[in-house]
């Protein structure tokens, strides 16, 4: 028998550093296990927060953490900045983009979710997403210049378009993205203008269902579109989308079509599995549910692979009710915690019972002073329901990094009304650098393009 | 002879809104006047730290603040996010890009300066400047870039070059970035990377004189040159760059041609001004000097047209000393309060005495704890230096806009010796949302575009 001390230890790959793959790291930081996470990006996002990017209140790093500087400091930790591209689960081994393959004894997959646009992804240049900085950035950068061309614009027709902010989607992204715009166009940017009054702008949020943050019980429902109502944000409920081309966005609201000139759509209806879920159904034969995410086994594990498993946004749970588990932070920290504990219980040879979810509550925030809160056993609106929803963000923000200039930025922000990070960045002058950036080498600009590409396939 | 109160006010167009251009606007603001103030960007950048942003201790909203959040609130101010392409003096007519042409009483021009190759134009993309935030984010994604891909390359000579950095001006900007590039190799980054030893970086800064900070006086350059060395950094005086290709810069040092491999190199050698200097020139038969800057009357004024001023490091400025004034925030803000001072004797039918910068003293950062100041009567360097540097530039900084958060950042980066900043962002996943958003108009690429080809052309 061969010394156990001689044996290099147990391989576990982690791919993806959002909440899930970070707290599976973080739980194996004392396991006899070696670790490593492999990422596309250098920085771990609190996704919860970015809107606060798009709309001008915080700066890309304010909400992100590097994950070098996260998970560092773990003596069994590495990080590599790369790209999984396919995956050999007899062989267990990850192939990665420019890089060497690597073997795993077992594989955390935690790679999330993009957009989706139902079929239309011809959206998607003009109603873009909020998932990535770079998204915040672009939304951040078409609503300030909406203003700047609202301001230079004579025609009163075309102003009117350039003032029309149009977010679809009535879950908490849209809720909040609706809130934050209101708050800017209402009272931060009021008195900056001299051509146009910028109260003058609308802000309307559209909802497929009958009511917005359809998860959330009715009377909070209720509650956020009374609030969003004071901000001034126009609800519309079971309307949908049906085209958006030429900036003017097409809705249906039962048998009645309108058309409304927007020059600014934001989407926060849909997400889709990210490119990952559809590698494993091809080599494991996981099966996907319409939204691309793999459906688990009651442990996290793919059915018939039990060295594989998927956390986080990218797995459809259903063991604990007949709906899967929401994407959202909590559930995907848990299942990373969970795969954590059951490798360490392997390893000693015992097991644990299935992966089960203990919903805490949750929480969207409307504006300034108003947010619900639904604890299970409590639900609240208002501002109370603000308070909390600043504290729980505040201390999950801290966790990995200790964010505390997030809390003074919101207390600026909120004791003067400014919103200081609303800067219009040309990404374009930026193309141009790229261009003239021949032969260097230092800018993996294919594999970026084909990554993106990739998720948008 | 018509009433005073029916004539539309004195028209003052100021194009700009760096420290002269806001300057100017806000020392006229209670002024009878009506100034208008043309920028291509929506905000103000505090240029001396951005290279704070270019190595991730800062973002770049921590140093920027919107135009409008400055002078929105002047009842005779107006702001307008345009650019001007053309001017006629005849008809005291400014030419926009896609907007109408506007007329000025007084013109300012304070359009600054942009990088300077001396004729070697394609070095740009191999050697970015530091003059804009696209800038500083490309630098930062490179300067990160490096590590991971030194973390992830196994040949040892190849890794050499990505853990090189060529840092080429000893300027006050070349100075501060060698030091904040020392810092994050051998102090941040230390223990954060498993493969690589983030402190056998090599980061060298080039200068063609015989001394850094050719500006001070010598015995400061000494002890900048001593505190560099304490931080890591080898410096090279009287060193040219010849050439920069794939990735290798050839230096000159006497008769010794030597070639250094490097992945990252930093241009921060020469300034050439921006395009409105050629546009005076053809205009108005300005004189300009070899960087293309306007020479100006004592008033600041351009010969033979007293209602066109020049200020900030766009205009040369020689009657005080056979050297122009240099191109630091300060001569900018003196000479905007002159100009605007000016323009309203002239209103009165008075005139002012020929501009005279007042010269407070110079200061560049070396690193944590190290600067050098010279306050003309009293030179030093070291401890009390940087704490000088440091209160100086916060005095600056919360003038326009209160970045109470820079100061907390500053605090937290300095006792943590952690640099949260440092994101890679790739500005090229959003080339692919651009090219996805045809037919919007709401992203004026092409204007964007133009414009840096005309700076750059």
């Amino acid at each position: 028998m061969v010394d156990a001390s001689l044996q290099s230890p147990h391989q576990v790959v982690i791919v993806g550093g959002g909440f899930g793959g970070l707290y599976a790291a973080k739980a194996l930081r004392r396991a006899p296990v070696q670790v490593t996470l492999v990422d596309k990006r250098n920085f771990h996002l609190f996704q919860p927060l970015l809107y606060q990017v798009a709309t001008g209140a915080l700066s890309p790093a304010d909400i992100a953490s590097p994950i070098r500087a996260v998970i560092g400091s773990h003596k069994n930790a590495k990080v590599l900045l790369s790209e999984v591209v396919d995956i050999d689960p007899k062989q267990q081994k990850l192939m990665l983009r420019d890089e060497e393959d690597i073997n795993y004894d077992t594989l955390i997959v935690a790679t999330g979710v993009s957009h989706h646009y139902f079929g239309n992804d011809q959206w998607q240049g003009m109603a873009p997403g909020l998932k990535t900085v770079e998204d915040a950035l672009e939304i951040r950068r078409r609503i300030f210049t909406a203003f700047e061309a609202a301001e230079k614009e004579p025609d009163p027709e075309k102003r009117r378009a350039w003032l029309t902010f149009v977010i679809v989607g009535g879950g908490p992204t849209g809720v909040e993205l609706a809130g934050a715009i209101a708050e800017l166009a209402y009272k931060t940017l009021r008195d900056e203008f001299q051509s146009i009054n910028t109260a003058e702008a609308k802000v309307l949020l559209l909802e497929g269902m009958e009511r917005i943050l359809p998860p959330y019980p009715p009377e909070l429902s209720a509650e956020a579109e009374v609030s969003l109502g004071k901000l001034g944000v126009t609800v519309r409920t079971k309307t949908m989308v049906t085209d958006i081309v030429d900036n003017i966005v097409t809705v249906r609201q039962g048998e009645n079509l309108e058309k409304i000139p927007a020059r600014t759509i934001l989407w926060a209806a849909g997400v889709k599995a990210s490119a990952m879920g559809k590698v494993l159904a091809e080599r494991t034969g996981a099966k996907l549910d319409r939204a691309g995410r793999v459906i688990v086994e009651p442990d996290l594990s793919v059915p018939g692979h039990d060295k594989i498993f998927v956390i986080g946004d990218l797995a459809n749970f259903t063991h604990q009710n007949e709906r899967p588990l929401p994407g959202i932070a909590p559930v995907a920290m848990q299942e990373g915690e969970y795969v954590a504990k059951l490798i360490q219980k392997r390893l000693k040879g015992n097991s644990l019972p299935p992966f089960n979810y203990i919903d805490a509550g949750s929480l969207a925030v409307i504006g300034r002073n108003a947010a619900v809160v639904n604890l299970n056993f409590a639900r609240f609106s208002g501002f109370i329901a603000w308070l909390v929803w600043v504290f729980v963000h505040i201390y999950y923000l801290v966790e990995f990094d200790n964010k505390l200039v997030v809390m003074i930025q919101w207390a600026w922000n909120y004791f003067t009304r400014k919103s200081g990070a609303r800067l219009i960045t040309d990404t374009v002058l930026q193309q141009k650098i790229e261009a003239n950036h021949n032969g260097n080498g230092n800018v993996p600009v294919d594999i970026a393009i084909k990554s993106q590409l990739k998720v948008e396939a």
